[in-house]
């Protein structure tokens, strides 16, 4: 009986799946089955666009590991542990199916290493140009942290370092998982979201739900080498996450942090206010239907050194 | 605060979705959260592409309709009761935004029929045209019936009519859930799969995965009107039900499905034997790596009316 080019294709990048006790049907199905205990279950969805989130020409298994990590990130930001994948792959037909057998050697190295069972795998012609959609379960405790859980005055946390994640982050990061579950049983974060359109965007999205304006330091973001506030505030990629903390457990926090991610840098980048707004001149971060920016903080001038600018919410 | 075209758009689109119970945490944060019960969980992804699966000038209202009830139509494959869907657009900058409004009326449709819950919504600009992805989750109880669950002598049926789906089927059916699950919880399907690329090629994967060869009578397969045999065989998109049922139940199921579902036509069509293989000259169906189909019965010449042939596995 000859198999079809898509059943054979997908039959090859899907073996040598790593097992899963929870994995009751798996790919080749109509639908996977897994097995699950009562409880929240987190759910999510990302996609990757070729010449939006990733090039051809780039390494294909740098692709695949950002293809999982990304929705890996949004876990983290829940403070979640993942569970199951399910993998959709829009593909031109004229492509080798190498792309896609490395492709998959990224995605299975992020599966392996976060846990994630390959629950499923679906295959399309799109004869425009390749594209991935991921769709992600996990698991979370009812401690989780929405971006509406902030409150005027808390304290406002990122991890790591921001800016010019397009010379190599961006295919390579690290979802702060274990950072993010930290947070939330520790009961550290009320409110956490993960930076992937740029500070400068993000922020103002978890400020909103929270009911909140915010004021933030802009001399104290954290920057990637090379990048300036700017670039902090508008490239994007980040996937860091951004959290607001109580001002009475911030000082707490700083310090436990130290010992339990020695090697992660956490800033406390300014506060949650109760104006309701944005700063004056708050630069918008990336945004898929918005070509031009409508507020820049300069022509993406370098940031002069010394002359830190500090941006006060509602005025 | 300003809100960003995307952020907008989304909100506008994902507005009186129908409330749910189970819903902890709808669109806008960075995963859905969902009550669950212990148990076995359906998880499906389904993509919906420009050009492959609907065209732009079709009506969007239609198009979205279609994006749900392709999924839905595997989870009625396992005989599941579907829970929440995740929705990634993909869309090109220069798309009027009225046209997602349109797409998600379809959507919301299907939802409010089917007891969707539209956990959340994802938006990705792509700069070379439309497309959907659609995640799902579903419940199932352990008798489900997984491609894999057919023996040889079991009896081969398909609900509905097959062929000429392009002519307005594919955007208007309606997803056999009510059936799939009479069919598992009864315990008539042993194997059951929904047809989508077609019965030519469909049939050899349920076949293959229940380690059988089958025996189809051409001339007994149920048409839409206007189509024949190879048509009926390759065209695809039917989302019918096809599924294998143990001899000695077979007659039992006839008589129950009469009054059960007395408007949807069911048809044995063939069995599964133990050859393991498909029959001589067996028609692929749309496969979506294959150009050019390498075995064809004949060159979509008409079927010579009166003249069925019968394929015999195994030769």
């Amino acid at each position: 009986m000859k198999l079809s080019g898509e059943d054979l294709l997908l039959g090859k990048i899907l073996k040598g799946l790593p097992d899963s006790k929870d994995l009751v049907l798996g790919p080749g199905d109509d639908c996977a089955v897994v097995r699950i205990k009562s409880g929240l279950l987190l759910l999510k969805t990302d996609c990757l666009v070729e010449n939006i989130h990733f090039l051809r020409k780039e390494d294909p298994k740098r692709a695949g590991w950002k293809a999982l990590c990304r929705p890996l990130s949004d876990i983290a930001a829940m403070g979640g542990k993942p569970l199951h994948a399910l993998i959709t792959l829009f593909s031109p037909p004229e492509l080798d199916p190498a792309y896609w057998e490395e492709f998959y050697k990224g995605i299975r190295k992020a599966a392996r290493k976060f846990g994630v069972t390959i629950a499923g795998g679906e295959m399309s012609r799109q004869p425009c140009g390749l594209a991935v959609s991921v769709a992600l379960t996990g698991s979370v405790s009812k401690r989780f942290a929405p971006r509406s859980g902030g409150s005027s005055g808390d304290v406002l946390f990122v991890t790591g370092e921001l800016g010019g994640s397009l010379a190599g982050h961006h295919l390579d990061f690290v979802p702060r998982l274990k950072e993010g579950q930290w947070l939330t049983t520790s009961g550290f974060a009320n409110a956490m979201m993960d930076l992937s359109d740029g500070l400068g965007s993000d922020l103002p999205r978890l400020a909103r739900a929270s009911g909140c304006g915010f004021d933030v330091h802009l001399d104290r973001i954290p920057l990637r080498r090379g990048s300036d506030v700017q670039a902090g505030l508008t490239d994007g990629e980040d996937y860091e996450l951004l959290f607001a903390v109580s001002p009475n457990k911030s000082s707490q926090l700083v310090q436990k942090w130290k010992s339990a991610f020695p090697r992660v840098r956490l800033t406390d980048i300014g506060t949650l206010n109760g104006t309701g707004s944005a700063p004056q001149n708050w630069p918008g971060g990336w945004d898929h239907f918005t070509v031009v920016r409508t507020t820049r903080l300069g022509q993406r001038s370098r940031e002069p050194a010394g002359k830190p600018r500090r941006q006060r919410g509602g005025q």
